[in-house]
């Protein structure tokens, strides 16, 4: 795809292209290219996953969680310690062969962590004798890195950043509750803070994590009806337990393996975020995530008129701040007032408060909300007070037009033809639909069509259980499940 | 050094062991010993990372920088475009030749980042253009790795966590303001957050940063008398530019190269602050970065008295965290009040609160400050707004008594003889003394002594200037610079 600087591709026309668009224009990332499928993520995309790290950061630790930092560095023997998870990430894995100016010796090759499972299960045995050591409830934020052959800004990247949890438990049960809260705390984020209506669910086998006994997942749909798998939690039972010999004495005095589980967010939130909210304009952010939550822009034509201007700018930024905004007041010189709102716009600012002479004179000033159709006025005095509120009803208004759109584009389907109908060459809805409970016949839906099963919708987050037959095979079905493609 | 669990060795003893019993005992990290070089911060010793993060990143920002996230893999090619720094860092370096299965072509390996000024320096080239695109402030928060033969835990590991501003300026003059004014954010940080007194300076040309016109630094006195850089600010003059082609035009309409600098403080600060507060019993932290500044013991004899003295623990724990103070009640079963005492001594909480029936009855409480000789006793209605200039007190106490034990250690040496008696094995102060200005006598003195220059004071920084003799030869010297042995 080349790229045209300053122009946006209509999400119409090309929504791949317009989602490379808006990144690049927002200022956002860029790829890297001399670093396979790496990006640089900018200081405008920093700053969004730092209030994203902040808000789950918080959460995390409320729920009795604590941070640690592992080496990035993995004994390329460890993979191979449980025989699902290898077969899931070697084809991956980079692999550092020398160091310090010689070869490692053969066998004693490091990978670049792809996920750490396996260096934490090393380390959570060595922690681990009791039952009184347990729960232990471990948080890392790190990068990783996985060798994909497509890659995409934030969406899929060979290195990313992201958080891991890593638990263990001394009962299964335990450990299960533990995977079904993470995975609530990722939906509330998401919905919440993102403004990114979710599913919450549970993938099928051929979709769990390489190593895991059950995967948990929130589903969200992008606005060209694809699904994006935006944060999993995993039960891993006692798999890496055994693989690593993380074993404890209960309170009976018998030795038991712990059980573990551990859920991730990455920087692939961001591309979320993205295609969720943002049009054909640029990025739109919702304010809980907005590095800069509202802009004055300072408008005057002569010189003697700047002094007033400036000085009523000040002050109003000064008046928002301490409500806890992030206001900027944008006084470049050499830029006219229409180029700096349509800067803020493709930055994705949630709040453009304009203020010239008149509306210091009548006390009004015009505002505009990133994706309202005509400016409002919003009284000048009272604007600080109003703002948290304007702001606040900001985040409601997209999550609830985000909402619309997933339930415009959510169909229930009952026969083979509909279903092909719907997930035609370059379409996708969200698609309820029976399925057997196969492997194969999910594999066969598949390679037909691209479509897969997102997940198996947590009790109460899809629709009513009611027994039915599978739309691909006609074999009996108790529920229906998410069918969509995805990223 | 074998290790001896819940044992600390007296510093008189064996300093190093000392220092490797408390951060077990502190339970702050361990060697990673399955990957070469590497620990595992732990939750108490990451918790102190954090606070050191948050303050640092307030003040980088405050100063005008944006944090972005630049590519962990460097291309092998492009160490070498700088031919000083190629020199520096080839020997420490980690490569990935094999990704995705498969080896990847001659010439087209990576290495970890050992440093990123070369990569930084690649996508400066493309971002900048004009003399209105500098300053650029960039600051990123990432793991880095040099494959060093000794290491030691926060110290000196393979692998270690960091932050490396990299600014490009049109001027050199403001590029040497950069490179102060960070020194001085260092310098703040280190003696106003961290409690740690240091001496600002610049290195001489042995000591420089590979591929730097200029080093400044901040050195630290540990309690061993020896010497811990703590932080550098780099004039990379137009080197980095150069090899990388990073040109701008200027406001004159002239091509030319930015002037660039680079500045990073690592988790060897925890190192710094284990050595500069802590004693035989354990970890001492400074109440600005104790992840739990207060800790109250619940003291009670029967299970009558439990209610009411826990009662009494939360409610004085809430009154604490009003005034923005860490404070835990450890409320464990099957632990006496001694062990719990012992418990948090070793964790470096600086005060703790024991709380018992006599004393709500007597509304007063003993408690008992991590350095002092004994306990005190508070007014348990006011103990809550006492505590914040009790603990901003004890902030101070831990500077100034570092600063005591530096100014003891700190001599003004003028012949060989002493500088020999003052650096005989095993021995080290800091010693002002004169110097010829050579890299042959200062190498000379380092071949016989293992004593470092470690550097030339700031003006205001160090003695007055006075010219003399250099303590070696004899040549003449225009002032004292510091020496010291070093980490």
């Amino acid at each position: 795809m080349s790229e045209e600087i300053g122009k946006i591709t209509p999400r119409s026309e090309d929504f791949p292209k317009w989602y490379q668009d808006v990144v690049r224009e927002g200022d956002l990332a860029e790829q890297a290219k001399v670093v396979k499928g790496c990006m640089v993520i900018k200081p405008h995309g920093y700053a969004i996953w730092e209030k994203i790290q902040q808000d789950l950061d918080r959460r995390f630790k409320a729920t009795g969680h604590k941070n640690a930092y592992f080496p990035l560095l993995i004994p390329k023997s460890f993979i191979t310690k449980e025989a699902e998870h290898v077969e899931g990430f070697a084809p991956e894995l980079a692999v550092v062969t020398h160091a310090g100016g010689k070869q490692l010796p053969e066998g004693e090759e490091y990978v670049i962590r792809p996920t750490s499972e396996t260096i934490i299960g090393h380390f959570f045995s060595k922690w681990i004798g009791s039952y009184r050591d347990l729960p232990l409830l471990i948080n890392q934020w790190a990068n990783v890195m996985r060798w994909e052959q497509h890659t995409r800004m934030f969406l899929r990247t060979t290195e990313f950043l992201w958080q891991e949890g890593h638990t263990a438990h001394a009962t299964h049960e335990e450990a299960l509750e533990e995977v079904v809260r993470m995975l609530h705390v990722y939906g509330d984020f998401a919905e919440g803070v993102m403004a990114m209506p979710v599913i919450r669910g549970e993938k099928t086998a051929n979709e769990r994590f390489a190593g895991a006994l059950s995967t948990y997942c929130i589903e969200a749909m992008m606005q060209d009806g694809k699904a994006l798998q935006a944060g999993t939690s995993h039960d891993l039972g006692q798999n890496f337990g055994k693989a690593f010999d993380v074993k404890f004495q209960n309170e009976q005095k018998q030795t038991d393996y712990v059980w573990q589980t551990s859920w991730g967010v990455s920087t692939r939130l961001i591309g979320g975020l993205i295609m969720t909210h943002s049009d054909d304009t640029g990025l739109v952010l919702p304010p809980k995530l907005a590095p800069i939550q509202t802009v004055i822009v300072p408008i005057f034509r002569k010189e003697k008129e700047k002094d007033e201007v400036m000085t009523a700018a000040n002050k109003l930024a000064d008046e928002i701040r301490v409500k806890n905004i992030e206001v900027t007041v944008d006084d470049r010189d050499g830029k006219r007032p229409g180029e700096k709102f349509y800067d803020w716009e493709r930055k994705g600012v949630p709040l453009r408060i304009e203020l010239g002479p008149r509306d210091i004179a009548s006390g009004e000033v015009l505002t505009r909300l990133r994706v309202a159709e005509e400016k409002s006025k919003m009284n000048l005095a009272a604007l600080a007070n109003d703002l948290p509120g304007v702001l606040d009803q900001f985040q409601t208004t997209l999550f609830e037009r985000a909402k619309g759109l997933r339930e415009e584009n959510t169909v229930t389907l009952n026969t083979w033809d509909e279903f092909l109908e719907v997930f035609k060459e370059g379409e996708s809805k969200f698609a309820w639909a029976h399925w057997d409970g196969t492997s194969e016949t999910e594999a066969a839906i598949k390679e037909e069509t691209k479509v897969t099963i997102r997940c198996i919708p947590m009790p109460g987050h899809g629709p009513d259980l009611e027994p039915g037959t599978c739309i691909k095979t006609g074999r009996p079905s108790a529920r229906r499940v998410l069918f969509s493609k995805s990223y």
